[in-house]
């Protein structure tokens, strides 16, 4: 098996609901360093299992409209903690939209799974992993 | 899947049996950056995998228990090399022990894995993976 | 010359006021990677520039005191763009008071100069570096 | 299940054959940083999956014999596109190769897989995953 | 002193001239790491010593000016041996100019000093320090 | 001015007296991870400031003779604690011995000076830096 990895950043201001969460109850905010891995069984014609240059594009695209922001007055998370758990699905969901539309070109058809793991500092991060 | 990780280190001393270790059969030492994952297949109604706090603090007791020692002189280890893959599976184990005894709470109770990797230098690590 | 660094972590949310600073206008957050070091030109005794423990310590103690906070809300940085810049100025001063009110024990008084840096991203960092 | 990863590197130039590869399409070059990891269920009677010592000889003469060329010159790449993943599988197959032919000793008999990662640079990496 | 740092990367091919290079002097290539230090004795009323978003912008010019290329071919470095020294020497130089032509904007303005560093693979890298 | 950096490391065991060590009293180890930086303010002819190969050989030369050892039976430390400032002290001046008998060759004489870093854990390091 093949996978292809792009790694992009993303800095947000969010708070977290629930007694399990301690002082992260406070609005506070993290870098997540984005680890987006694309993986297939074969490679095309070019030698690729998917273009790493539009994998990065995409994903930049998908990290572009959440940085800068504070995840709590953002609709799509009404209602939702943004732990680094939901937020990897989240990444590796519009991901996985992406590739739907095309938008990662021909070679991506193949594709079998995507795996996001998003870094919330140096000790500690988070990762999801679903197929195509 | 969802898997969440925390990170710790610790510095003990120890050496090894065999010729197959050649200088490391030398009383020597290394400091090992030690990285736990928990995997699950479901996030609870507060967006988690597992309690990270919880996690760093069960990880940090384990790790707390072999730093600042030569493992040579440990009973735990008495007639067993302390190889990085050994020592691997010590800590996954006592993990494994720590989710079973409820001291990651609730949210641990649906955890289906653990895999533990132990740095020992920048160009060497080695895992330990397995069903909880 | 000497130098001991210890690093921590913290996570903020903040906004920046300046047209300069774009999108980090809104609202957003970061995990502020963060390494202080302590510089002095000779060992003492027991063959130390500083008690590297209660380094650790007492940047714990600073990183501490800021982090899982909003810092527009914070009274001590009214007024204050918290740039990365101007919080390495902060943790440097903090660090060079505690060493000043002998929180880093005899060792320190040695100590010539701190540098902080804090690595906002994968990609960015600033530094402060000041006498003492 | 247990695995044990060294990590070495090589400096190649080679160009790409392609419009998907855009500007890669010039000959250029990368540093690729190269993680050779060992999988097996079980440890041997020394408490190791694989010697790692070995496995790190056996690494380095497989990256010692790409490294500091134009891929483009080389006969066993005429005709293939030198993309990370084509690279990852190249040396995966190698180090196959080798513990077929016992290069990495008795312990390495039960070897199950093995996984390579090459890391063309900080944001961008390819793994290939083979059985034994 | 203030210091803010912008790490970009560049993939370039190139043959070294000189006995000392040994393998080195055959056509290879590498990924730079490219790290850009921006120094000044001051804040700017934003708290700023440079805009780092225009600093990135910058660096981003200089090193996509030398990727995807094979030094051999490039005017600018006809004669000269493209060592990881002369190439930090190359990007320091042209963040100078760019930073005296203003197109750091205002902030820049009191700069005192620039050090870049180019890492070649993570166990070797060059560094070059100059006043603005 | 130049610089070029070179990075090894070393497995040792030790202890350390003195009750400002606490845990650290105990016979326990680390890997140091040792980064040797060779200043100099011009280069010469080939465009370098020193050889790296030699630099990393020379480097490399000093960490085997301390690495796979307890550092409380080596004569060279009888009475001294082997604190990481003392061992950063200890590769410098080695080195610094090295280049002042010709082993890092003639690019080398015009070396200014040398510092070293060791890393003991991912959060704590020291320097030592002494002109040549």
């Amino acid at each position: 098996m093949f996978s292809v990895t792009v790694r992009d950043h993303m800095m947000i201001a969010h708070s977290l609901r629930g007694d399990v969460f301690g002082p992260a109850q406070r609005l506070h905010g993290a870098t997540y360093v984005v680890d987006a891995s694309f993986r297939g069984e074969q490679l095309d014609d070019d030698g690729i299992v998917v273009d790493i240059g539009r994998a990065a594009e995409v994903l930049h695209r998908v990290t572009a409209a959440l940085t800068y922001r504070n995840l709590d007055d953002e609709p799509a998370f009404a209602g939702t903690n943004t732990t680094t758990e939901v937020l990897a699905r989240t990444v590796a969901d519009r991901l996985a939209d992406a590739v739907h539309a095309g938008e990662l070109g021909d070679a991506a058809r193949d594709l079998t799974g995507i795996e996001v793991t998003l870094h919330e500092s140096p000790v500690a991060w988070a990762s999801y992993e679903r197929a195509l």
